[in-house]
């Protein structure tokens, strides 16, 4: 079993399905050897698993009082994972829609890019589309709401609304979704592939609208469709479309009983212990996946641009910094990697005092993170490109010093979080530095109505408000179907 | 006196302003001691200059029967010219516009780039919006058209509306205009500023059509304005604001005297020796500045591939490149000539049999490059991105071997040419050697047709157009006015 808490939180959200749609099933890839042997036991047929306390199989004659999920396990070839995930979903796509590469030099689509497409990522999606229809006509009579997740599975849609017409789709995006400039980077067979597959649903569903307007004009521009931007609709033959937000969030509850736990509080004491013991001791914290797009690098080189600014702050703040290696077969990660250990070790030696200013640590462990956002007197999120950026709601909900947050106007959370932060704009280390300053230097009282703010706007649209959206428009296009 | 021809083709195209426009004042930057020590000496009113065959001065008192044209010098101290030029525009307007910059951790903006901008950009924008103002006010009594050019200058228009309502306004954007998302790396008050300048004209002119609604959805995401995509305008206060295409071209005349010329004649004669000497030889030419947005490296990478695939080829095709090197003060321009000069050396060594597979050549040299586009079989511009790009609309008009036009779809040109070029994708370098080899295997009625329809498609729509479909425009304009 490999249900576990992904870096992103897009599995916890998912999860809360289970408590709400009790006919439903999860199509999944077995990710390893275990979960393949489950699959193959049973046939391709969906399995019941309950995942709490930890995730098990539940035996078809044992009954349980535990919320249980139906997994179909989808078994993929190990050569056809590897392009579709290692050479197209990872590399190619994330790296189009978080506008990452420096164009002048990559990408470079080469024949084996072709190939990865068409024998990885189309077969993959092939291969879920007939499990997906598969469920749909035999569990569903044809009739189901079709709910596809993420940049993995562009074509899935249209493939599954070919043979299940009766069925609603729709499609969530969970990375941003940039303009047609950068979809151009794409061969155009490739691009029009993609789009084509996700206009094969009812609802394309982004975390901004923002997201969701670029979307109608990737229609517009790339495909030659008819669009209207104000009713959020693109016109694909006698259907029509819906492109629309739907700000994914949190498990409030899950969270607030994860941050008291005991060892949560326990990691709590020993950070407050080691930054936090002498007066007016602050601490700026960030948690994120090394990756580029989160951009790491600046948000320390700003750090040390304050500190250059504001020499009366070093031994008095702290940069604690929980990263999650990630990637690190993908030659830019393990650059991207290298770059945050040059730059912490030239700002801890440059500031260097009675204590480090900067304290990174390369480690997954929520619990520690949990922690960092209660103590955090400020927490940075200051992302290239960030499809919500759900760091932001967590620290928010939990923190206990009167926080702020520094937001970049290029993540997801700040349509919603935008009002309740000091926005900071991701290529400015001069106004980066700046924002972090003000927030240290911000009064109490400022501080305290912001956090207030922000966490009540996480409380009131949490991750079942996310999921009830979703269901009651689809399920008002069920039934007008 | 630095009047000469630009390596874009802008400056003969607003020569053609001459002999249209009697009235005419062009005020422009004075860029030599020679320029500055004229301006000084008339104290900052216009010059009459006469530019054929050379460029000369023209006595008030003496008559002269050549086109001429009044010139004001705006006098630029050096250190403001260098924020203005070397800092703002040049590096970050261009990279921007042109989509060049790996975010992950370019740019950093700094505190250098905010003075810079309100220093230098700014301040010369002021410098020149001065000296348009009085030529305005004091020439043409507070009525005139005002014709603002390329990316230096946005902020012009909206100064001097403010002094001179009665005026009206052009801006031409001789660059790419991308979409929102890649106006996001600019801070805020810097694009908004930007966007706003421009806004205070009244017609805002781009080469492509998606140029001008990439503009459009800048104004809406970026500004919140009420845009009308279908009027293509945008309403800003109670003015209307027009964005246009207008595709730029070539002097037809004027390049066909070029092309005739004895010093063709006689590059054309030895180029033909050296690499058109053998049955069935074959010539692959590119012409370009040696900058990031051109695609250099890709371009020969992909014909390196043809060869591997087609290695019949070595020996029979050569692909010379006649490539200006360009702002090599620039560390991205340096690196990117250096990559250049690697990837030619490898493929040479790769692929060396009687004669090296790619000629190429550091220089600038106009007759050059016409007796290359006369012999080129392929001709290639895979730019990245491109305003327009004139070499293609040039090469075409002179080819004598029935060339075929390779054309990157993310040039302005393509808006035009696409029809009659094989497209390329920038970033796909299976793509691009596929293109070359059918360019080079295509039967030549299938060349011809295509060769004569795109030199039609220029000699209908040449530069004198440009101008005349912008200043009817204008003028109705004005009238109503």
């Amino acid at each position: 079993m490999t249900v576990k808490r992904g870096a992103g939180g897009l599995v916890t959200a998912l999860m809360g399905l289970a408590e709400h749609l009790d006919e439903a099933v999860w199509v999944c890839a077995a990710a390893t050897e275990a979960d393949a042997a489950v699959a193959a036991e049973h046939e391709g047929h969906p399995v019941e698993i309950a995942f709490s306390p930890e995730p098990q199989l539940v035996d078809a004659d044992t009954s349980v009082d535990l919320p249980t999920l139906n997994v179909r396990y989808v078994e993929v070839d190990h050569e056809r994972h590897d392009m579709f995930y290692g050479q197209i979903a990872n590399p190619l796509l994330w790296f189009v829609q978080h506008e990452l590469y420096g164009l002048a030099t990559q990408p470079d689509i080469t024949a084996a890019t072709h190939h990865a497409f068409a024998e990885g990522y189309v077969a993959v999606n092939e291969q879920f589309a007939d499990a997906v229809a598969e469920e749909v006509e035999h569990r569903a009579g044809g009739r189901a709401i079709v709910l596809l997740q993420d940049y993995h599975f562009y074509l899935v849609g249209d493939l599954v609304r070919g043979r299940c017409p009766d069925a609603v789709f729709s499609h969530f995006v969970h990375i941003p979704w940039p303009g047609p400039d950068a979809w151009r980077v794409l061969p155009t067979q490739m691009r029009e592939r993609l789009l084509r597959g996700l206009l094969g649903c009812d609802v394309v569903a982004f975390h901004t609208s923002r997201f969701a307007r670029n979307f109608l004009s990737c229609a517009q521009e790339l495909l030659g469709l008819d669009v209207d931007v104000s009713a959020g609709t693109v016109q694909v033959g006698d259907r029509t479309v819906t492109a629309r937000a739907y700000p994914i969030s949190v498990d409030v509850e899950a969270v607030e009983k994860t941050a008291a736990s005991e060892e949560v509080a326990a990691r709590r004491s020993a950070l407050a212990d080691q930054h936090l013991s002498g007066d007016d001791q602050r601490l700026i914290v960030r948690v994120d996946r090394t990756d580029p797009s989160k951009n790491i690098v600046r948000g320390f080189r700003a750090f040390g641009l304050m500190l250059d600014e504001h020499p009366e702050l070093v031994d008095r703040v702290t940069f604690l910094a929980s990263l999650m290696p990630s990637r690190t077969d993908v030659p830019e990660y393990a650059d991207y990697l290298a770059q945050v250990g040059a730059v912490v070790a030239e700002i801890n030696a440059r500031h260097h005092a009675e204590s480090q200013p900067i304290d990174l640590r390369l480690q997954e462990d929520l619990a520690f993170a949990m922690a960092a956002y209660q103590l955090a007197d400020v927490l940075v999120v200051n992302a290239v490109n960030d499809g919500m950026n759900l760091v932001a709601k967590e620290a928010v909900l939990v923190n206990q010093r009167d926080g702020v947050l520094l937001l970049s106007e290029n993540t997801g959370a700040h349509e919603e979080l935008g009002p309740y932060a000091l926005t900071v704009q991701p290529f400015d280390l001069q106004q980066q530095a700046d924002a972090m300053y003000a927030a240290l230097t911000m009064p109490v009282d400022g501080r305290r109505t912001l956090l207030a703010d922000a966490a009540e706007t996480v409380r009131r649209n949490d991750v079942q408000r996310w999921l009830s959206s979703q269901l009651d428009d689809l399920s008002s296009l069920a039934d007008d179907g």
